[in-house]
């Protein structure tokens, strides 16, 4: 085990805290979203039952809260020892995370707001427990193992990542023939993508720019950069509010469907003229940069909700200015010499997870992308012979079955094929 | 003048309170909102150089936070003695409030959390004043003058009314030959109405209740209780992201504007099966009552947009309950006997004024509506001898002239009638 | 009677025609629709027991098709007798006008692509009828009454425009103390102009623009001249459809409107340069002229949904033409020096009326505009002293009376308010 | 060659047609779209330079109209031999049919309204022209080359296939190795499905109905059989004209995505209860049946917007009606025993294409799907050696390259990765 201590011990030690009502409240988070999760409370009486991930230890570095909370007790419910710290600095809240350490099968070093050696240190410390599968929103925890703990490779089953650019840095990495184990990517499924991305990321942004700002869309010039999954639920949600959204993109496939959709789309230089609201979905960087804040308009916000802190180019924008100071709660605003203000919400990072009033991803999307989670693990041990290193996507099975648990939580029936119908499907040889 | 103390007497006497940083947070508060609110900012620079109100006083009972408190320093910019204190215990912002009262031209009582009794000791301090004009949002101070200080009625020039509620009881009371001097129906302008009401309470409900629930919209059966300006704003964006809305209503008319709109429309007592989440907009009682709680779903959230908490029925909720706690800041749950639990938030008030989150509507969506209460505010003195006693629409040439200060702020050019124009649309005599 | 023959007395002179078979191809038309009219259904079954309109004569100028149709026929069957013709030379269909005229209490004068003078000529047929009331969809009736038939006027009970430039010119009739006789303004209520204005220009409108032009709306910049209710229509519908949109105004507080409702609004001018499409709705003249097509892109589609045809200044566009051709049936090109091509429909005339596929307003939403017109009708034979001369706003009552058997044909139900509830809204005295 | 004759000796043959004015006509369409076809344009001056064709015959089946005659014209200009037929007897233009035959290097056989022997025959005349590569609209060209005339196969480089529904089959052929050369899926690109299947197939299934029926979509219950591409685009288009849209699947994943768009989602039995307009759009068969019908609303409108008429069980209906009727051009009216009457558009077949004033889909749309097809068959000739017998997806360069056509065509300007950003995506190993 690493020297670095669960957060219920550095809590104990701090005698301005009161650990248990913090257990409490953070429990009390628990409850609430747990509501809201209807795949999570059936696979809870499913895993309970069955056991199915009895004997393993689960290696976890993603946001901890609520939400991300309820997946790790699932987990443990089904049998697994986890151990568990944040994948951000500023996601944590620390209740939540107590609650967590004082399950009996949890151990939680997620802490808010660790600098960055304190943040690396318990991601050591989760290593320590010599996970048999990882999950990983960012991939932090596959990176660790690889790069400095070849020997857990053995005996690691597996494991799961939650993010389009946690995917996109494995299935770099895959092609480099550097992975070791057997990866899924949660993040590219339908159910993930479409749910998550278009509808999480969508509403919650919006959300917490709204409420962070205390600003409408109605009117106002939204400019969405990147038009992936997450872009478009900004750019649909935002339109939903009466916005007029303006879309930048590097790739003609995805412009020409912005475009086809209904939005604006022109290089990032010419929609900083334009722009109210500036909201970055790319997993990219530098996409807003010093030849962009030299011409938008006073009074800007600028918004990150892409997964690192690199798509507004905060260097050069502090170059710029020659004042920066806090303007309201998650709001730093940068003074530049001809008197306009930029505001940049949450200092770059993504926005509906680190701003302060920041709740993340509404409970029912979350409920569907760590149902898949879930399942995810079940499969990685029922089959792992299945799986060669590499990422895999998730089998089409396995989303089936969540989108049926879902589905049968909110009530709603759909058809099933006919044997004729299915037979028709199957066939090729009928004319017109 | 009254025994009742203006809010910085009253903090004096708070040892715990450090007054000067809540005014400089106060303060902070009304700068961030008045870089979006151009309209004041374009009627301060006018204002403070014709000084179009000096000599008279203005009394006011309004939820006290930044948006109107720019509105306030407005007034006292352009010549008056403001005295102001809020119109709902749980709106107003200390701060803001404190800050305000530092003016040396203000006096604000406004103080959150005040009991009923000293709720309307304040409402008594700001008639002590001597107002020669009321503002108010929701018709306290035009009744507690004419009830109680009838010895004002004479000296008092108007009044200028910001809500829906207020103005429909105004006009009950001038039906009734009660309403002594001339008051602004501001609320039914349509610029007040469709922006304010429409595109204000629209996003900022719907986003308070996202970020107080940390729920997401997309596939949620959202039930939205009156189909008037509010309930079509919180409709819209509801379905803007991704609801499937319900409307209730009353009138046949209104009723079916909804549903050509798409929305289904049924009676409450069947929408209450359906419903993940309602939202009451109509200013009548009882819109939610026992018969609809009895047939709820688990989990079920229901807030209020309204004016005053009376739309849902709290007290049979109670009655029904078998248990009730907060399952969350602002979110009142109550267990029923059969293990149901509806969560009520902000106890039924106005959830965009009331929860602990809340911010109140946006900005720039204030601005207009604090821009004809300027210029109402204006035409009352200027032409003080046109108006009756009684409600009078906001004149056509103050709502157009804000309208285009307005697009003028936004870089907004639009078309001029020529002269063959102006004399088509006027003519009669022209064939097909 | 005039000398001006009704259509069958024209048809039975042109040996090409088969009469029968175009009544009874208009009769199919008139069924068709009216299954989808059941307002009018409803009326019919009332009209025709209790027969109110017994011993008057109608007099009337409207476009003459099925749905028109259907409204004649209650008329009829109410009790009165009915003269009609068009009120657009190119918006009359035979075989419905042919179809009326062999109803015994209908005769109809209606005959598609008259001159100006056979025109004329066939209103003044109508006025020889003597109508106790005229129905107008354009005032052509009213004017000629009042021109060229004042000894009329004393007879005459009153009447009912449609159309909002009828309303606009009977207005100003009136307020030049001109209009002799009480006229409904139907067009102003809430009924007819959000549902047959928003909705039924809006979706006619756009689809006859695209099945006359084989195009779509995805992508395309379709602007939008003038933001009243068939502006707000054909944005919103045309916005539906993932077009991006533009709308062009005059007035200050509707354009303002429009940019909160997300919209881009500029002068025409400039949106000349951007528009794939546009579509004039404003009521008035020289809504697009020389400098605009001046610096409109090749191939752009200009098309016409207000009432007449001077929106498009065709004069100047046929001076500025080198050459024009009809590039498709309902579509003239008109070339222009340097090689760009403008393509105008219909002439410029209403292009869901006057086009070649053309079916005019959707069946509902005529059903609820006519079914006003039949209670307005009833309305001034019943209580005919009620009414001075000039503009009435058609009454609360009325209005309400049809959207009442609207929603109970549509299976819609709505709450009522409890005793409770209407004391509520009447009282002003109670607090917060 | 075949003893079937191409259509000008077939129109030749009947004196009541006036040949020339025919190709007129038919010539005036094709350059009525060509000029919305901007990538037709482009790649007509590329293929008119290089000829990348030449020496290549192209044998189709393909709906003959307006816009697939530009494709026609633009592969012959690229120095192919092209000989077509239809691939539906209802949807060609004999006048473009005319046109096209008339091109010296084409030959067309198509001609509406042709029996089944015909629709065969003329499928061999093109075939015996001895086609080097296929193009075909639902298969029939591959289909009758490989059961009829295998002798062809090993001449034949390749083939590109436009539809859904033949993808499927062709996957199928290929799962049973019978595919005996490769055959581009052009409807599996993103291009293809997202804009001609989402937006061509949405706008001009709507359109065609609303035309067809003189009906609104306003307040409407459109249910969707089916939320693939194309019935995401009917819904989505329907919702945005204020339909209140429902939705029928048979995949968990796609009713959950279509669930979580706000769109109600149920099995068609309970969905034909509230269906005024249907719409089926599923590739499948037999998805509205006898229980459906027996549960249907009078005057409920049902039309196929999937490639096959088999959607609709049009044979149950009929056992079920006591009488039938057209009600209406492209309207069939069935009625049952006990009054209601349900309407069946254009027989079940692809409204969009079959019904009397169908157009097919929108120029624009299908620009870029031709222009797909066109750089599929440059790239069989260009690369011959790089592709074996099955179905390929279309490279995603040729996607890109028409994007980039198209984007251009409409001044779209977008941005492009700096080195920076590309090694950024490119790398993995960068920490938080």
């Amino acid at each position: 085990m690493s020297a670095y201590s669960p957060l219920s011990a550095q809590l104990d030690a701090d005698t301005d805290v009161d650990v248990e009502s913090t257990r409490t409240e953070g429990r009390r988070k628990m409850e609430w979203t747990l509501q809201h999760m209807p795949i999570l409370q059936e696979l809870r009486a499913r895993f309970a039952e069955t056991k199915p991930l009895a004997g393993e230890t689960i290696g976890m570095a993603m946001h901890v809260e609520a939400k991300t909370a309820n997946l790790v007790e699932l987990l443990a419910l089904g049998g697994a020892e986890v151990a568990i710290t944040g994948c951000n600095p500023l996601s944590t809240h620390d209740d939540v995370s107590a609650a967590l350490d004082s399950n009996e099968n949890v151990t939680s070093y997620a802490k808010r707001g660790v600098d960055e050696e304190a943040y690396y240190d318990a991601i050591e410390a989760v290593v320590a427990h010599e996970p048999t599968i990882t999950i990983d929103d960012g991939m932090d925890m596959v990176y660790a193992i690889h790069e400095d703990h070849p020997d857990l490779l053995d005996t690691i089953i597996g494991g799961a990542e939650e993010t389009t650019t946690g995917v996109h840095r494995l299935r770099a990495m895959d092609e480099d023939d550097e992975l070791q184990y057997p990866v899924f990517a949660v993040n590219d499924t339908p159910m993930k993508r479409l749910f998550d991305n278009v509808h999480g990321t969508g509403e919650s942004a919006l959300a917490t720019i709204a409420m962070t700002t205390n600003l409408s869309y109605a009117g106002k010039n939204v400019v969405v950069a990147g038009y992936g999954y997450c872009g478009k639920g900004v750019a649909q949600k935002a339109a939903g509010q009466n916005a007029n959204v303006i879309v930048t993109e590097v790739e003609p496939r995805r412009a020409l469907e912005a475009h086809m959709e209904g939005y604006e789309v022109m290089p990032m230089n010419e929609a900083a003229t334009r722009g109210d609201v500036f909201v970055t979905t790319t997993g990219n960087r530098d996409v807003i940069t010093q030849e962009d804040f030299e011409v938008m308009s006073d009074g800007a916000i600028l918004a990150n909700a892409g997964h690192f802190d690199v798509e507004i180019n905060l260097e050069e924008l502090s170059e710029l200015a020659i004042d920066t100071y806090e303007a309201r709660d998650g709001v730093q605003a940068y003074e530049l010499g001809d008197g306009r203000r930029l505001n940049v919400l949450a200092e770059g990072r993504l926005v509906n997870l680190a701003a302060p009033i920041a709740l993340g991803h509404p409970a029912e999307v979350m409920d569907q992308s760590f149902g898949i989670q879930a399942v995810c693990v079940r499969e990685l041990i029922e089959n792992k012979s299945s799986y060669d290193a590499g990422v895999h996507n998730v089998p089409d099975e396995l989303d089936r079955e969540v989108a049926e648990i879902k589905l049968k939580a909110e009530g709603v029936d759909i058809d099933s094929l006919t044997q004729t119908q299915s037979e028709y499907l199957d066939s090729w040889s009928h004319g017109t």
